[in-house]
């Protein structure tokens, strides 16, 4: 029996350098996940290929999809639908491939309560540890500026509870190292090995 | 405030090369744990040091450390008492670092009832996954060889379930990574990463 692959979900605010971190993972040697791919109502733009860029299909194939319950998450732009397919990414695991999905925060927390199982990973701005006693340290911002800044840092993260590891963005080969080593991991979580096993 | 240490639990089946692959992870670079020294009612050898090789106690002191609870797991041998003393443990975990346990499969079931928050890994022979098709494509042994030695791996991995972990040791230098891998993954867990933000 093929053991299912992980799904391995990306995620973070907007800025941190999600696309940045994922593609130097793919450029790894060794790796082999298949992207998530997106189905997208909007036209292919010259040079875009169906089911390697999008999948692009029509607004009632759309719908259907929402309908059917085949969109992981989904959202319109400038009157154009946007979603994640479930199928695919079902079919990819079921072969024993691994998938990786870069996604918003909104999008990944509709994909976990659709599927759990994932391994959920929130990519983090550097220096949020200690933010305070470095503001403070600094000596160059008013009680007020280190107040509202950790505030903002604060509702950030609290984005970051949702998730099941918190990789900090400082350095992107470091960001790598860490996302490779939390995969390594859940490979070795002893329910999959005795699936494996037996 | 200072973040607690991780407990790190080694474990696996007798003669499945846990010493070493303990000792192999303890000469890598940037490795900072502290060793789990154990409590013993006998005699010091020569050369070895009290609270470095073991904590030498007497019999009465053992005896009271069981009844208050702070033997983690103990066992007696010859006539002496040996086991894990949870105050030092707890202590340096408090302090911040690490604790590394090597412990036969016994001593870490007692350990995890008293100390779930630690990370279990169980260490396994090689070649466990996928055995009765090995053993059948090698031809050479009768189907009731090859039942016999399924039951056997079988057994032996129904201790496995009780842990996070499952650690192949078919290289030493692959198990040592694997475990790393573990502990680094383990470290940027949503739960830990949060409390040492704020």
């Amino acid at each position: 029996m093929t053991q299912r692959g992980l799904l391995i979900v990306l995620s973070g605010p907007s800025g941190v350098g999600k696309g940045t971190v994922r593609k130097a993972i793919f450029e790894e040697e060794g790796v082999d996940f298949q992207y998530s791919i997106s189905a997208t109502t909007r036209q292919p733009r010259p040079g875009e290929v169906d089911g390697v860029d999008y999948f692009f299909i029509s607004e009632e194939e759309f719908k259907n999809k929402i309908n059917n319950g085949d969109m992981l998450e989904y959202a319109q732009y400038v009157n154009n639908y946007y979603g994640t397919p479930k199928s695919f990414i079902d079919q990819t695991l079921d072969s024993g491939r691994d998938v990786f999905l870069e996604i918003e925060v909104q999008g990944a927390l509709q994909v976990k309560s659709k599927m759990p199982e994932g391994i959920y990973i929130f990519l983090t701005p550097p220096n949020l540890t200690n933010l305070r006693e470095r503001l403070v340290g600094r000596g160059t911002d008013s009680q007020e500026v280190i107040n509202k800044r950790v505030d903002a840092a604060r509702e950030e993260l609290k984005m970051m509870i949702n998730y099941d590891y918190a990789v900090e963005n400082d350095e992107v080969s470091k960001a790598v190292e860490r996302i490779k080593a939390i995969i390594t991991a859940e490979r070795l979580r002893v329910g999959r090995v005795v699936e494996k096993t037996f």
